[in-house]
């Protein structure tokens, strides 16, 4: 059916939502601090589609995600009360955080079943090296790693999934983009692309996630496990 | 010492002049064509320089590797008076020649061992669908794709080179060019990488190849399984 599977990665794949929690906590509880470490991991979480924004409106020239997770950890240490942290810390912690995100437990098994049926490779929002890290922490093997650094843009500009078509020479609809978040599938449809919806109900905490898709997509799958199970080779 | 390891790939990784040759006789040799199989892989080669100085020197926009292949195919096709073959063939035959080249013998447990001490990647002209496809050709695991893609210029420029670093948010001398080409290694050299030369002596033919940097290098090793005896991690 397809020739390329491309994957959303932050809450689709990975469960940023506990792993920002413990790694926050394991480098800021030794300095003394004793936050809501869930609620530090949403608000840092809640900054990250307005600071893309900007460079999606084209107020702001492309930068990676990393700079953009720093700039507003600065902005949530604030708002958490965390003063005089050393900057060394925060960039520290800015890059750690986000690069020790546990994937969910169907998805190594789900991608190593699902790579032999099709191209497979993250277009997310991460940066290259981001997701270098994270395919090293959870042992994900990937085609490529495509998305906003070969775009030069972010997720939902069309330009993303363009540019990950055209990286492997393939017309859209030979395509699906995978992710647990309708507004990433509808952006890629426009685009041409196939659309693959993974239920993710506790993303954003317990009931908070898409359980199902909100709008129309070509396949709604459990996990990547079921998506294996159904998919032609 | 350095964190990440950026690959050459034609000719310091895969064999291109006896694969090409096999894939084209392949190809040819059920049309009834009889030719000096390896001269015709070797005139192949002989082209891509040429081509690609026409990108580097700003004459020609960045095309991809794919591209000036099948130009150059038609150009030594007729050459060795083929004549007549579809546009289908043709296409066909120049793709799949330089995506089923197989490694050189160290090549696949070299690399593995190389993974485990610092990031891997290939910085080879080729394009991101075709690096794909030799990595699964071959079984390797990169950590990404870079190169000429990415950079949207040819090596030897520079921009390949600083493109490659800047993807893994490295400093040039935190990353070493690997490569049998001493060409590729002055170059990178220039840029701040630390130079590492794998000897090829048959990559042209017997006795047709860099069995020696011509320059100086960091470190010139026999192969992936010597230079992953005295990496340090």
């Amino acid at each position: 059916m397809v020739k390329a599977l491309f994957f959303d990665v932050f809450g689709t794949l990975v469960d940023w939502r506990t792993s920002v929690a413990r790694e926050s906590a394991l480098t800021l509880a030794p300095l003394g601090y004793t936050l809501d470490w869930l609620a530090f991991a949403e608000s840092w979480r809640n900054r990250y589609q307005p600071a893309m924004e900007e460079v999606r409106s084209g107020a702001r020239a492309y930068v990676k995600l990393d700079v953009l997770h720093r700039e507003n950890l600065v902005k949530i240490l604030r708002e958490f009360s965390v003063h005089d942290l050393p900057d060394s810390t925060i960039s520290e912690l800015s890059l750690r955080a986000w690069r020790k995100l546990d994937a969910w437990p169907d998805v190594v098994e789900g991608l190593r079943r699902l790579r032999g049926k099709a191209l497979i490779a993250p277009v997310s929002n991460g940066n290259i090296s981001l997701m270098a890290d994270l395919a090293r922490h959870n042992g994900v093997c990937w085609d490529a790693i495509l998305g906003a650094d070969i775009a030069q843009d972010y997720k939902t500009n069309a330009r993303v999934y363009d540019a990950a078509c055209a990286a492997f020479d393939l017309r859209p609809e030979e395509c699906a983009m995978v992710a647990a978040h309708t507004r990433d599938l509808q952006a890629a449809a426009a685009r041409g692309l196939k659309t693959i919806h993974i239920a993710r109900p506790d993303e954003n905490g317990p009931g908070r996630g898409e359980a199902r898709p909100s709008g129309p997509v070509d396949i709604a799958a459990r996990d990547l496990l079921a998506l294996a199970d159904i998919l032609p080779a």
